[in-house]
């Protein structure tokens, strides 16, 4: 498949005497997917039942008529104000219990049965009257399930769903007491009707009941989503359904959500994710204006798997916005490498957000392709680069398969943080020091479901900080004939968030014989060296009762890698350097190749060519590696914000 | 015009019998005004209609008998607690939607139209009771409009009253939602009686929508003081109203409410100032028992234009005060310098709060001119010396008209709230910052207001950061012939909160010929050098499309100062040094004469005479300038917290 | 009497089948007492009225047939679920006007008479069904009064007990009025049902309203104790009444609570502590896994005096636990030296939390003497260590009566939060300062109540930053011949939180003739150095007016040691160096003995032996002091956590 630029556009927005030179321009970019329609429900339905669908069949008319093709977002994450009077208690409760207003956005709640049947409705009456347009490409449902918070809601609706839910997991009111160990604190109900949302109480509640009322709103919005997807296919079963999802928005599974999609999409800002996120001030201000060198490409490798291998960005940052504390210009020429470097893991489309600035409203300062006055602002530029270069280059086929595989659940980033600790402990923090550690030298890398049912054609998997073992995992570990490394705090408990018997780390004791019978946590700035090699542990460290054999311990003589066979067990949380070398350490173990790659150089395997791309503030020049056989694009001397496309001699 | 020194004063704390002592006692300090009634409400009305005004006569009589002037502060800044009964819905409702409860003060809601017509109901009965009182030489409308966040109220009065005010503003829902680009969205709203107040959203408003609630709300400040006004003002057409604001409470807009004013007037605490603000440790720790060299000045500056050239220090801190984090006690000889520094910028009268300490309730740790026990308190002295200084030196007349003008404005302080796009973007901290390079050199500034119709007589006039240019600002910029300082995100808006069509600065071509095409914002410790000459941008950076002259770029090329003709432009926020050096720039080019002032010495001249006063800790030396011709009070050695007059010789 | 070991034990938690084995490991262990029955409502009335007690019959038979005696915790912490069912309202609500929920513990609200009943039945049925039975030694009221802020209720039962309350106290408005000073801002009452509760205000409410807010809190957690205490010591003459206090946890005041008690208890847990406490890092690094080495000694030596004598440590650390930020693992050796510190001080019994860590629920993660899996975790060997040495040395006998007393007092906690006048300026932390200094040199202290009768029998007394005297104290102060330590703000409001007529100290003149006349208070990290011998002064000083002699003053000449006699009094807070040096100076003027100590090694006498413990990381040496005639355990090479008895020669 050849990946394809797209494009956000709101023909609402604007007005429709200037569609036509927005559709050509585009055309002219290089476009072929359009995104639209998704915050349009008061131009669609502009009071109840008033439906006005023509100009947006028009404004498809003219896109299609300049060969681009359409993705239709289902509007449903901005109901009219109108719908508030229809349904007044849609709106959802913070967990402070106070309604939330109208005047934003994602102002409704996933548990409110009456508006998911609104839904239902508008999105059957749009698949009506616009399924069957040529220019129609796909299904975008919603917009950014989770966003703002809005996964959680504490009303009367999620009230009776959450009982409901329980009665219908537990059956019996004496299971769920057992489940949740309720007679620890004579938190024993006597009906479901009893029980509460686990908000406003005087301290924590049961972590069980925490986690259960998380499972229970994730299942809420796959039930949402689910409720579109079979009207959508229903309407054109050869189109693709997608939701646009947002990264570090990890209140839902995504996986479960993916089950009724074709394809998973996500929204791509890098520079305000570093910015939120726990690197140290140095590395801030290092990647700036080019955002983390490997969290992009760790969520384009996870929503690779959420999506069952196809995936897209939806949403691509093309210039400064406007929601982060503070809002830099990225580097000249980061728009253009941040979409090369999507397409080298694969991705079909990456589609910029959006066509042109909005002079108005909450977003009047994110850029577009488009200055507000249309006049091209440099990702206009960098966008058309990249058409041209996409055609040139023929980069097509899927992204490689990773020799590396390292499991990332939802469900542990709710458990660590109903129950942390040792505050900031993550589970997500974990998977991305592995995944960047690896990813260093060069590794291509897949994020795995922690439901996956075999890691086989894997060199190593990781499983660090997971939650609870479930028995497909445990089949694949026990079948698995690679090295498998498991991490801090792995299946130290059971899916009912209480300690397993034998201990964890939990596992057969012929896999490895260890258990975890104590855990020191502290301040992570209090560091304990490790001995022979550098490293140091903090955080988070186990004591462990084992016969397996101590490859690494640190200066208290604690344990911090254990060896049983091919069997690896991290027993802390290590400084970079110390994750650094137990992954150093097994991929020699395991003989993996590797590349050595320049500070700030990353690269991806997709069609039989290597992608390298600079994250760098400065050039860095590139070793040829063995398996290249020359260039595509670019060369061994990589400009800042430089892409390199090197071809591959096992290449077809 | 004689300034005078004043006192607040509360006969209603203390025994009848003392109020004869203590008049007694004021006028020997050489006090000519005393400000009493403003918390009475309890006293003179304790049950509804029972009032109770003779207590207050006598009070005023005694003060007469010694020579001393009242100013009547009405009480409508504390009903007392059977007001709540009669009026359960006038407590004003928080952002978080609860509701505020009695205990405090300020416990209302400026939307409460019937508190509002309680209070023109006490205001009436006590003009007609004490109007034509011989002592009664004016006064204050309620007290601190705004102090506690109490300008703004999200309660079914304000819902209401919003409502109202934007059918009124905006004729047709059709153009609400087009100036506010509800489209974005689907915001849209069929009805007036849908809109919501911009609280408790599920993400940010539409900036329109919370710019709008803002000017509502401000407008109501206005409204409440026009009723007292108009009743005061038509019992007494000859004595002035008043109201006493707060230094740094801008959600409302002073020049608004002063338009139904005869005097403005301030309440100055320097010590609590300088420990709020953003200033660095190290000038924090300088100036802790002095305040900011620069922070009264400036408001001394702003209220004299909020007042129409008249202005006062309501309240004046006579020593520590109890509402600090910490409450330091001022340096010797405070007292006496913020008196002077007052006088010399142009204050009639200058009010110590208060005339005792108090040594119950809210305020007992709140320092007076008298101790809890009445001996005498530091400032009682100091007071003392600055009456007989008065005398002595016979300063009157006006403070002299500044040769700079900065234009201070409301609404760009709530528009850059709502939309910092950089954290800590502020219009006001662009305004101190120039003021204070300016002052340095121990030049006059007057603050404008942003509906100044002209700025002839200015050699040189500074608009940072400014919101949206009005017709009248853009008429006197256009018709300015002096050197025009206009600073960075200065008409980056509309009045609507939209990207101007021709984008920021949006002047006519002729004047200025530039587009502003990017914003980078970052944090402001990451700051970029400045070409030739030192200094560095940080915070906030334009790129800019322009025809003009670059005067200045920094080491990335970016410009810094531009040029057309006199008109110079700032496209960054800068440190203290780059401000300082553009300022400079300036008084350069406009040829603007310096005085050389030692650090921590500022200057302000009135009716012939300069003042200068040392903020310093410690001792300073000035260089006598050129014009000056003796010392009429102090001399070249200034100790720390002296005062020196010079004489000029183009003194009448 | 001959101290014992204790552990906390849920039979409700663990399979009968198993509570034999548990009661002859406890038995092996050396325990004698057991904690039951304090959250086990819920299984003791599963449904209104449904009694089950024969399962605690039970437990207890087969504890006592291992010759343990039984605590039995009466379930009033944690009404089952129906209770709210029966009693909506019971729930406390928060002070942002919330109603908590249920699914914790603590889930009511002392002001609520309704649920005061339902422990009063609940109790008195408790009391006849196992009031007599053979293993019974004693009763645990409640537990953990005031955990997780559970004091304060903001609730319509709460408004109406003050109310009731206000009228008692003040008998009419006016005198209320009065006393609250609120003739300030108009606050005046006409009616007590006017009065609200001081949360959700404009500002800050009136002191004196805030505080008996507080002292009404207060009386309702003691009234709250009286109705369990009355019916257990009808049912049971013979048997102590107990409660488990929290240290730090200082809402409501413990000696007030504990007219109702025979032995005071409290709960300790070092190591958050620490971690929580205003030290500096260096500090929390040194004792990160041991705890501060004074913080444990205060509070046993506090709850001696609560507890009239009498105290036990109920709840003793024996590991990590989960409630911490971070929860790190203590030193090996510190479940010991924390038992033998508190048998020093006086305690009669130790006892563990918990028997076995709890798999489930929300203390999962929080140790035992046993590990979820059964086997023994390191404490249990601690314990059998303790229990053994016990009865090898035979320590006996209570603590030797201190040679200096220092006064602690909740009200003056209380005062300071709501006034603090210098951010972070408490009571406790000047009465945990000079604790600290006098221990240092392994001087006895015995804490103080603010009603202490007589000081006879100490040679030196220290009061610092005491809220109000009440008549009992200044008594005390007048008939005292020893050395009086007077701290900085003692005395400086009256019990209605007003300043005193003559100022604070408000002394008789013959005592101290000093007044204090200006407050300077500012940043902590501000210091003023003091002259001749080190320290300073910071975050508060006084100006004081004085003919006392000015023992020490700070650089810039204001006093900081005053004495009038033997009569002292310190007008500023001091860097730790410098309350050292005032203690040093008190300690040679009364010819105080003192003892030198290794850092980190703390002291106490009891029964004739002086009990060493090495808090310290490292070990240490002592340096045998010229009372004691050898070792009885341990000697003068102290490991870290290490244990020192030493028999004096003046014992029996």
């Amino acid at each position: 498949m050849t990946p394809a630029l797209g494009v956000c556009y709101y023909p609402e927005h604007w007005p429709e005497a200037g569609w036509e030179r927005d559709a050509a321009s585009m055309a002219e970019v290089g476009i072929r997917i359009v995104r639209i329609g998704e915050f349009a429900w008061s131009r669609l339905e502009p009071t109840p039942g008033d439906l006005q669908f023509d100009w947006l069949i028009r404004a498809m008319d003219v896109l299609g008529r300049h060969g681009l093709k359409v993705v239709f977002g289902t509007p449903t994450a901005t109901p009219p104000r109108w719908m508030i009077d229809k349904h007044p208690d849609m709106l959802a409760v913070d967990a402070r219990g106070q309604r939330k207003g109208f005047g934003s956005r994602r102002h409704y709640d996933f548990s409110h049965l009456g508006y998911r049947a609104e839904c239902q409705r508008i999105v059957k009456l749009l698949a009506d009257a616009i399924g069957q347009h040529p220019a129609l490409s796909g299904w975008q449902t919603d917009n950014e399930y989770g966003c703002h918070g809005t996964t959680y809601s504490y009303s009367p609706a999620a009230l009776s769903g959450f009982r409901l839910w329980l009665e219908q997991r537990y059956g019996t009111i004496e299971a769920l007491n057992e489940a949740w160990g309720n007679v620890f604190w004579s938190m024993e109900y006597n009906r479901f009707d009893q029980i509460e949302l686990p908000n406003l109480l005087v301290c924590e509640a049961a972590p069980a009941h925490d986690l259960d009322f998380r499972r229970y709103a994730s299942d809420q919005v796959a039930a949402f989503n689910k409720v579109q997807f079979d009207i959508l296919k229903q309407a054109r079963p050869d189109l693709p359904v997608i939701h646009n999802f947002m990264s570090r928005y990890t209140e839902f599974d995504h996986y479960d959500v993916a089950e009724t999609l074709d394809i998973a999409s996500w929204d791509s800002y890098p520079l305000g994710h570093l910015a939120t996120s726990n690197e140290p001030d140095e590395v801030k201000r290092l990647y700036l204006r080019q955002g983390d060198p490997d969290n992009a490409a760790f969520h384009h490798d996870l929503y690779r798997t959420v999506g069952h291998g196809r995936w897209w960005i939806m949403e691509q940052q093309p210039g400064p916005v406007n929601w982060g504390i503070f809002n830099p210009d990225p580097l000249p020429g980061m728009a253009r490498l941040w979409a090369w470097e999507a397409f080298a893991h694969g991705a079909e489309v990456v589609s910029y957000f959006r066509w042109r600035q909005a002079p108005f409203a909450q977003e009047q300062m994110h850029a577009g392709l488009l200055r507000p006055d249309s006049e091209p602002a440099p990702a206009y530029h960098e966008a058309t680069q990249v058409a041209e270069e996409l055609r040139a280059t023929g980069l097509a086929g899927i992204a490689a398969k990773g020799r590396v595989g390292i499991v990332f659940d939802y469900q542990s980033e709710w458990a660590w943080e109903i129950q942390p600790q040792a505050r900031g402990f993550t589970h997500g923090a974990h998977v991305r020091a592995i995944y960047a550690a690896f990813r260093k030298h060069g590794v291509d890398i897949d994020i795995l479901s922690p439901h996956t049912k075999s890691f086989a054609g894997y060199d190593i998997v990781a499983i660090p900080a997971l939650f609870a073992w479930n028995e497909t995992l445990r089949t694949a570990i026990a079948e698995f004939e690679g090295h498998l490394l498991i991490g801090p705090r792995s299946g130290s408990k059971t899916e009912n968030f209480s300690i397993p018997a034998a201990l964890g780390p939990d596992l057969p004791q012929n896999l490895l014989a260890a258990k975890v019978i104590r855990v020191d946590s502290v301040d992570p700035q209090l560091e304990v060296e490790v001995k022979g090699g550098g490293g140091s542990v903090h955080h988070w460290r186990e004591r462990i009762e084992t016969t397996a054999e101590v490859v690494i311990e640190d200066a208290e003589n604690w344990p911090v890698l254990l060896s049983q066979g091919k069997l690896f067990y991290l027993a802390a949380s290590g400084s970079k350097a110390l994750v650094q070398r137990v992954v150093d350490y097994l991929i020699a173990e395991a003989d993996l190749p590797t590349l050595a790659l320049p500070a700030g150089v990353r690269c991806r395997v997709r069609d039989g060519m290597r992608v390298y791309v600079n994250y760098g503030a400065g050039p860095a020049t590139l070793t040829p590696a063995a398996d290249e056989t020359g260039y595509v694009l670019g060369g061994v001397d990589m400009p800042a914000a430089g892409v390199t496309l090197a071809r591959l001699a096992t290449a077809g």
